[in-house]
C-alpha cells in the first residue's frame, strides 16, 4: 500500500487506449493530427487562445518557460522549496544557463507578494547584482496548498510593475482547480500567469506533460529550444494522444478528484496531526519515527518529512480500501 | 505510400503490450523492476559489463554521451554530415556548452581515420586553438552505410592515440548490424567505442532510446546530467519495459531486417541510380525533379535530397505491397 | 627584429602618460571622469550616437557583441577563417552559451554577399536546424584585406534582410580606415553594421580595446554581460584612459598609416611573392622554408603560414631600420 | 576625503614602474620574461610549488578556479555574504556553466564547519539534489574578519572528508596576512586551500590579481578557460610586471599593513560602534542616518550598509590627515 508520490501509479486505461488509437503511421514529431489538436483543446479550455506543446517531464515544461523567460544573467524569484530549487538537480541553471534563483520563504511553500517585493527590494539596481526577470510559483504547493484565483492575481500585478515573467509549475495543478473549484482562466492568465507547466503524468498519465503558454510569442523560441534540449520526441502523436485523452471529458478532473478525496480521508482521520490544511491530494502529518514505524509495519509505504513528520500522497487511482486502512491506522495512533 | 522516415512509424505491438504490463505501480523514475534489468540484458548483448540507461530521443542519448566526454571548452569530431551537426539544433553545443563540432568530409557520411587525423593535425596545440577530446561516428552513416569492425577500430585506435572519447551514433545501430552481421560487441567496445546511442525508436519502439555505456564510469555523472536536462521520467519503468521487449529473442534484428530487406528491394530495382550503395534501410537515388514528381503522382511519399537525388527510407512494417509498387515504378521511370 | 604580430609591440608613450594622469582615487568601475567621456568621443568620431565601453580583449568585445545578438539557441555566420572561429579558444560558444557558428568561404578571408546567401539557403527553417541570427565579419580581415563601404553595405542589407544582428570584428579597424581612407562612419553603422569592436592594443595600447555599439540599446545587457564575465575592471579610468588618449589628435589613425607604410615597404620589396593585395598592416609572401630559414638566420622574427607562405605583420612602432634590412632581404631572396 | 573602497585607489608608483619598464616589444600574451617568472615567485612566496597565472579582475580569478573545481551540475558551499554570491552578477553561474551556490549563514561572512557540515546534511545523495563539488571561502572576509590557519585547516579538513574543491577569494588577502601574520603557507595549502584568488588591485596594483593554484594540474585546464573567457590579453607581460613589482620586498605586505593601520585608527575612535572586530582594512560601525550624514557634511564619503550601519574601507595609500580627521569625526558623533 504505497503512499509514496502520485508520480509512480499507473497510467488510466484510456491513456493507454489513446496511445494504441495513436499507433499507425503519421507525419513525425509534431506534425501530425494529435498534436495539432493541442492548441485548440487548451484555447477552449482557458477561453483564450493559447499555445500548448507536449513534453515528457515537468521538469522540461518549467525549465523550458523559464529559460524563455530569463535571460542567463537574470534571476528568477521562487519559494525556497519550490520543486524547481529542490528537486530538479539544478535544470533551471541548466536550462536558462546560469540564471539565479532568488528564494523567497513563505508558509507552506506558498511565494507571497510581501515575501516577493521585500526580495527584489533587497537588490541594488545595479550591474553587480543579478537582477530579477521572472517569478515562478508552484499550485498546488510542493506542500498540498491550492492557490486562489486573487493569491495569484496579486502576485501577478506584481509581476507587471516589476516586469517579471510569471509562471505557474501546475504539476498539479488539476488537483489544484479540483480542490478550489475555480476556473482554469482564473487562476493563470486572468490573474497574470504566462506560462503554466500543466502535469498530466501525475494524475493518470503515461509520459506526456503540458506546457501551456498564454503569452504565445513565446512559442516559437521554445519550439526551438525544446528540439535543442532533446525533447523534441518522433513519435510525439502518442504523447499528444494521452494528454487529449485526459482533457476529454474532464477527465483529468475527475482523475485529481478522485485523489483529493482519497487525501481528505486520510487528513480527517488525525485533523490535530495536519501540518497544514490538506487542499490537494498531499497530506503532512506530525508523527513520531515510532508512529511512522508502526504504519509501515501494517503494510503502508511512504516518506518521512524531516525527523518528526511523514507525507503521504494519493493517487487518482488509490486503492480504496488501503486509504480506508491507513485512516484507521492513522486514527489509532 | 509513405517512405519519409523510418522515425513515423507504428511502434511494434510488442512494445505496446510491455507498456501495458509494466502499467502498474512501481518505484519511480528509474528504481523499478524494468529499469533495473537494462545493464544485465545489453551486457549480454554485448559480452561485455556495461551500463545502460534509457532516454526518450537519440538527440539526448547523444548529447548526454558527449557532455560527459568532452569539457566545455573542448571539440568533438564529426563528419560534416553528422545528425549531431545538421539535425538536433544545436543540441551539442546546448548540453557539452559550448563544445565546438570539428567537422570532417569523407563519402557516404562516413569518418575515416585519413580524415580525422587531418583534421587533428590543423589544429594548433595552444590555448587559442579549441582542442579535440571526443569522435562521434554515425553507424549506420546518415547516408545508410554501415561500419565494418576494422573500420570502426581503426577509428578506436586513432582515439586512443589522442586521447578522445568516442561515441557511436547509432540511431540506426540496428540497421547496421543486420546488414554487416557483425557482432555487436565487435563494432563497438572491441574496436574502441566508449558509448552507443543504440536507437530502437526508428525500429519499432514508441519513444525509448538506449544509451549504452561501455566505459561505465560515465555513467553515474550521466544519470546526474539525465534528471538534469528534464529526461529522468516518473515512470521510466514504461520505458524499460519496450527495450526490453526490443531486445527479446532479438525482435530489434528481426525488425531491422524487414527494414533493410523493403531497402534492398528498392535498391535493385535501379541499380544505376544509387547515389550510395545500400547496406541499412535508406536508399538515395539519383532522380529529376520530373522523375520525383512522377513517382508522387503515383502516391508514393518521401524527401528530396537536393535537386537530383531522393530518400526512400523503409521501415520494420513497411508494407510489402507498398514496396513492390514503388520498386515498380522507380523500375519504370 | 621581430615581425610576428602587432600584438606584442609596446604600447604608445601617450597611453602611458594617460594612465599616470589617471593614477589618482575616482569612482570605482566605469563610474569615473575617464569611463564618462567615451560616449562622446566615439560618438563625435563615428559622427552618431553610439554608446561605448571598455574591455581588455578583442576576444571579450567579440564575444559580448554577438552574446547580445544571438540566442544561445542561434547562429553567427562569418568566414571560416574568422578570429572568433579560429583563435578565441570557442570564446562564442562560451559567451552565446551554445551558438554556432556558420562558416563560409571567400578570398581573403571576407565573407561575400553570395556567400553569406548561400549559406542561409542551406538551411532548411525549421527546429532541426540552427537559424542564421548574426553576421560578423573582421575588418581589416585576417589576411590583411580592408573591407570598402560598398562592400560592408551590401552585407547590410542582407543582414537587414534576413534579421541578423551585423557585427564588425575591428582588431586592425584602425590600419583598414588608414587604408582605405572611408569615413568611420560609412564603412560601419551607415552600411548597417550595429556594433563594432574597434582594437586599440594592436595599435598602440596597452589593454584597453572598445566595444561601439550604434544599436544603443544594446548597452545595457552588455555591460551586465561584461560584469558577468568578469571584465568589470575596478580601475576601469586607466582602460579608459589609453582608449581616449589614442583617440586625441588622431593618434590612432597616425599610429596605423605607420604600420601600413612599414607594410607598404615590404610588399613593394617582393610584389610577385604576394599572396593577397597589402592593404593594411600583414603581409603574407610565397616563401619556401629554405627562403624563410634564410631570413631567420638574417635575424628576422615571423610565423609560417602553412608550409609555402610566410606571414609579417608590422606595428605602429615598427623599426624602420628593421623595416628596410627585411625589405632588402626578401627582394634579395 | 574617500572612505568607498579601496578598489578605487591609485596604484602604486612602483606599479606604474614595472608597467613602463615591460613596455617593449616581447613574446604576446603570457610567453614573455615577465608572466615566465610568476611560478617561482609564488613558489617562493608559498614555500611549495605552484602554479599561478595573472588575470585583470578577482570575479575572473574566483570564477576560473570554481569552474575547475566544481562541474556544470555541481554545487559551491558559500557564505550568503560571499562576494562570488552577491557582487559578481551571477559570474559562477556564467563560468560553471549553471552550478548552484550553496548558501551558509555565520558571523562576519566566516564559513563554519559547523554550517557547511550542516548544509551538505540537508543534500539528499540522489540524482534530484544538486551536490556540492566545491567550498569557497573568502578571506578577509567581506566583514574584515581575517581566517586563522586552525580555522581554515578544520574547513580543509571537512573538504577532504567531502571531496570538495576548497578556493579561497583572497581579494583582501594581503590584508588578511598584515592582520594575522600567519604565513602564506599556513593560512592556504597547509590548510587544505587548493586554489587562492590573491588579490592585488585593492593594494597598490592596477589591473592585475593572481590566481595561484596549489593543486598545479588545473593550470592547464584554467589556461584554457582563462583564453575562452577573453582574459588572455596580448601583453600580459605588463600584468605580471604589476604583480612581481608588488611581491618584491613585500611591498603587498607593507601596503595592506598601511591599509590595516589606517582602519586600526578609525576603529580605536569609537569601539562601542563596531559591529565586528576590524581585523583587515574594513570597519562596520553602527551609525545612524543623521550621524551619517553629520560625517558627509564634513567631507567624509563612505557608503551606508543597510540603515543603521556605515562602511569605511582604507586603502594602501590612505591620507593620514584626512583618518585623523575622520577619527576625530567619528570620536565626536
Amino acid at each position: 500500500m504505497r503512499f509514496f508520490s502520485d508520480n509512480a501509479a499507473a497510467a488510466h486505461p484510456a491513456v493507454l487506449d489513446a496511445i494504441a488509437a495513436s499507433n499507425r503511421i503519421d507525419t513525425a514529431y509534431d506534425g501530425d493530427e494529435w498534436s495539432g489538436k493541442l492548441d485548440a483543446a487548451f484555447s477552449d479550455l482557458f477561453e483564450t487562445r493559447v499555445r500548448a506543446l507536449w513534453v515528457t517531464t515537468g521538469t522540461a515544461a518549467n525549465c523550458l518557460a523559464l529559460a524563455a523567460m530569463c535571460p542567463p544573467h537574470g534571476g528568477i524569484i521562487c519559494h525556497k522549496d519550490a520543486h524547481i530549487e529542490n528537486d530538479e538537480a539544478g535544470a533551471p541553471g541548466f536550462y536558462t544557463q546560469g540564471a539565479k534563483l532568488i528564494l523567497v520563504d513563505g508558509p507552506g511553500a506558498k511565494v507571497t507578494p510581501e515575501a516577493a517585493t521585500a526580495a527584489i527590494a533587497r537588490i541594488r539596481k545595479d550591474v553587480h547584482q543579478v537582477q530579477p526577470h521572472a517569478l515562478s510559483i508552484t499550485n498546488a504547493t510542493e506542500y498540498g496548498l491550492a492557490f486562489s484565483a486573487d493569491e495569484v492575481a496579486a502576485l501577478g500585478e506584481l509581476s507587471r510593475a516589476h516586469e517579471l515573467g510569471f509562471h505557474m509549475d501546475g504539476a498539479r495543478f488539476a488537483n489544484a482547480i479540483a480542490s478550489t473549484g475555480a476556473s482554469p482562466a482564473d487562476v493563470t492568465w486572468r490573474s497574470g500567469v504566462r506560462a503554466l507547466s500543466f502535469g498530466f503524468v501525475k494524475n493518470g498519465g503515461l509520459n506526456a506533460e503540458a506546457l501551456v503558454l498564454f503569452k504565445t510569442e513565446l512559442a516559437d523560441e521554445i519550439l526551438v529550444r525544446r528540439k535543442r534540449a532533446g525533447h523534441l520526441l518522433s513519435k510525439g502523436r502518442m504523447l499528444a494522444a494521452q494528454i487529449l485523452a485526459l482533457l476529454d471529458k474532464d477527465l483529468w478532473l475527475a482523475n485529481a478528484r478522485a485523489a483529493n478525496a482519497a487525501a481528505q480521508a486520510l487528513a480527517q482521520a488525525a485533523p490535530d496531526r495536519l501540518v497544514y490544511p490538506v487542499e490537494a491530494n498531499e497530506v503532512f502529518l506530525r508523527a513520531t519515527a515510532d508512529e511512522a514505524a508502526r504504519l509501515r509495519s501494517q503494510g503502508f509505504d511512504f516518506y518521512d518529512w524531516g525527523t518528526s513528520e511523514i507525507r503521504l500522497v494519493t493517487s487518482w487511482d488509490q486503492n480504496g480500501d488501503a486509504v480506508a486502512k491507513l485512516a484507521a491506522a492513522i486514527g489509532s495512533l
